[in-house]
């Protein structure tokens, strides 16, 4: 497994664990231990978690693991995230889903996060969802509070334009270490808006999230879906892999470090996609997948 | 009234007194002057005009009160502007309106505005609107010349892009002082397209103009209107406040330090817009605005 | 004719010969010799080409010129391009056109443009489009070795967005000496996306292709084609020019310091080009123009 440097003391597997829908699984403690042990055996050592995951609960299955065997800590970076206010049971007073970048809810999710984890510090803090009220010196200076009081190592965002990554780096000594985007064969977005040609410029490697589009490809009847599944079998069958292999595939072939999120719990579904390290596609059938989700020829 | 700095030997009152609409409230040279003391006693310091208000004519009638009361001149800051170019039947040669950021064009518009507000310098001369023909070295030059004979204080824009203020802003030694943009509730394009990150990275205040948006979110026919309206309403009950009230302490809430411009010639109804200073929106609040204004909810 | 310093050692002619279309003008090796050293007397020095044009056949028609007049090499600055891959039949198991801005095909695609061109260096060489699987490390590392190999003398890019051409620029020592893009007066979208502001900032002079919109102004049957030439046919009346002129003279306007291409095979029509540069249009019959394309009064 491929490492990636994201700071001078901190590098992440090339794949990373996904844990939103981890209160899907069903699994017991020490099947999810077991689990975990078997990814870390792989080489993925990077875990990808967010406050808000399955209604504020994923956090706390996955601390049952640490807390059982907290010999595991050492061997994995942890990714948490937080800035998104979710209208919840746990939250009656809400009315709608905002963000909220202040110091204060920043300070009181990471400690919930602390908690929920079972961990006394956090890898890498995302900021998850861009907020217009975001004040770049109060964020800058709560993640310089948080660093020096040892709770996270290191920080970055996710969903991020440039012009909001620079706001943000712009007031911080250390770089942001990464920008977790959308993208997949569906969705191309951040190939086409700079997203990720500035995080190329910046040497920063963004982890990549929903990189099978949920699914979608496989079961949506649309045009362009149709388009992709055609197109995706066929260089399926010329480099004798599957269909999501393809995609991971395509999205390592992007210059910029990508770092895929794999979202199963079934650990036969993660060591297929880890194959896809080793699937080498052409220029000419990365364009191909392209031309499938967008349509027309290129320019 | 909490004051902003602009520059090293500048600073504008947080709320600014905007008279574009001057010649439509058919005062006489002392009811301005008295509505201008006013103002100037409740703090708000900073005026805003153009060469091209009320079809060239408000600078002049502003004009009026300065010249029979020579007095109240260093008691504020005058923002004027210059590169529109109207149709109108002072100019009957011209066919369409456009833009004209050339050295000749800039310095005769200066001259004429320093005429007509009765002054001999401009606190702040901002360019009105983007012009693509602006040569950023021949605007840079003139900016200069204008500081040097003393007939503007600083520069700034409007309605720029982030691209076009760090043309301008390449080819000057000094900063620019602000870029003055339209933002409302109807119409939140510059918090969403860079703009204001933009501007809060390089600690530059911006005027907000069209803050009630002409009214029209409390006439329009639209199904956008009509959830602002009751979205509005339900926060002016919450927080004790007129929906006017709501909208200027939504947009103060912005962290980019904005300076909100007041269209009324109304002195009651300028007081009210002070209020709004001290009303604290939380952040679920500014974000069922958001949510009112775009039709869904944020992703 | 204006000369454009685009690096220490280099200039172009402000007006281009374009030759992507050589291989319909049915010319014998003495036509186009003839019609080449027509154009450098008249001082188009630079002459524009790329390794497809013409599918893939016009570099070796020009190169035969220089393969029998030799000298002529010196009186010239060669502009080429690389990265498109067509579907042709000179490359049958190509199934879409795509893009590579690999070492390998950057490399391969020069050494057959200076065998075609007959000629061991090429002036300036240029990505043609940008390509989302672009390591701008490689193409830095790629364009250093051709330097040092005498092989190209400076590089450029064709149709790249700020940020691609920011993202290049970075790897780079040298400055990226042009970004040749689209500009006419039906597409006028680089004067509005940044891309001609940017170019302006870091005084890039931008090459200029599609000039006269293939034609489109005077054939195509769309509102916007109709306002276009009536709008033209008036302002070439009043400045006692061509429409073709007005509209060289419409691009000439930019403070970019454009350098237009010309795509005629034809001495008199390239004459009539360079006639443009003497017509000064006056800002109000550029903006004409801009109401004609956009369909509305500028805001």
């Amino acid at each position: 497994m491929q490492r990636i440097k994201l700071a001078e003391d901190l590098t992440f597997s090339q794949f990373i664990q996904g844990y939103w829908r981890l209160n899907d699984w069903s699994m017991s403690v020490s099947e999810l231990t077991e689990f975990v042990k078997q990814h870390l055996d792989l080489g993925i050592t990077t875990v990808d978690h967010a406050d808000i995951y399955g209604d504020y609960e994923c956090e706390a299955i996955f601390g049952q693991v640490l807390k059982h065997s907290p010999e595991l800590r050492s061997k994995m970076e942890i990714v948490t995230k937080c800035d998104i206010k979710l209208v919840s049971g746990k939250y009656p007073e809400r009315k709608i889903g905002h963000y909220d970048t202040s110091a204060q809810h920043i300070k009181q999710s990471v400690e919930c996060s602390l908690q929920n984890l079972a961990t006394d510090y956090i890898d890498v803090l995302l900021i998850h969802r861009p907020d217009a009220l975001m004040n770049a010196d109060e964020v800058a200076d709560t993640f310089k509070a948080l660093k020096q009081a040892g709770k996270v190592r290191q920080f970055g965002v996710s969903n991020f334009t440039p012009m909001q990554f620079d706001l943000l780096q712009s007031r911080l000594d250390d770089k942001l270490v990464t920008n977790q985007v959308e993208l997949n064969p569906i969705n191309m977005q951040t190939t086409a808006d700079g997203t990720l040609e500035h995080l190329q410029k910046l040497r920063v490697a963004p982890m990549i999230w929903s990189c099978l589009a949920g699914g979608r490809i496989f079961s949506e009847q649309s045009e362009q879906a149709s388009r992709l599944r055609e197109t995706l079998s066929q260089i399926a069958q010329e480099v004798n892999a599957s269909i999501d292999q393809v995609i991971y595939a395509w999205i390592l072939k992007l210059p910029c470090n990508p770092l895929p999120i794999i979202g199963s719990g079934n650990i036969e579904r993660v060591k297929t996609a880890l194959v896809s390290a080793d699937i080498k596609l052409t220029n000419e059938q990365w364009y191909r997948v392209w031309v499938a989700s967008n349509g027309h020829n290129v320019p």
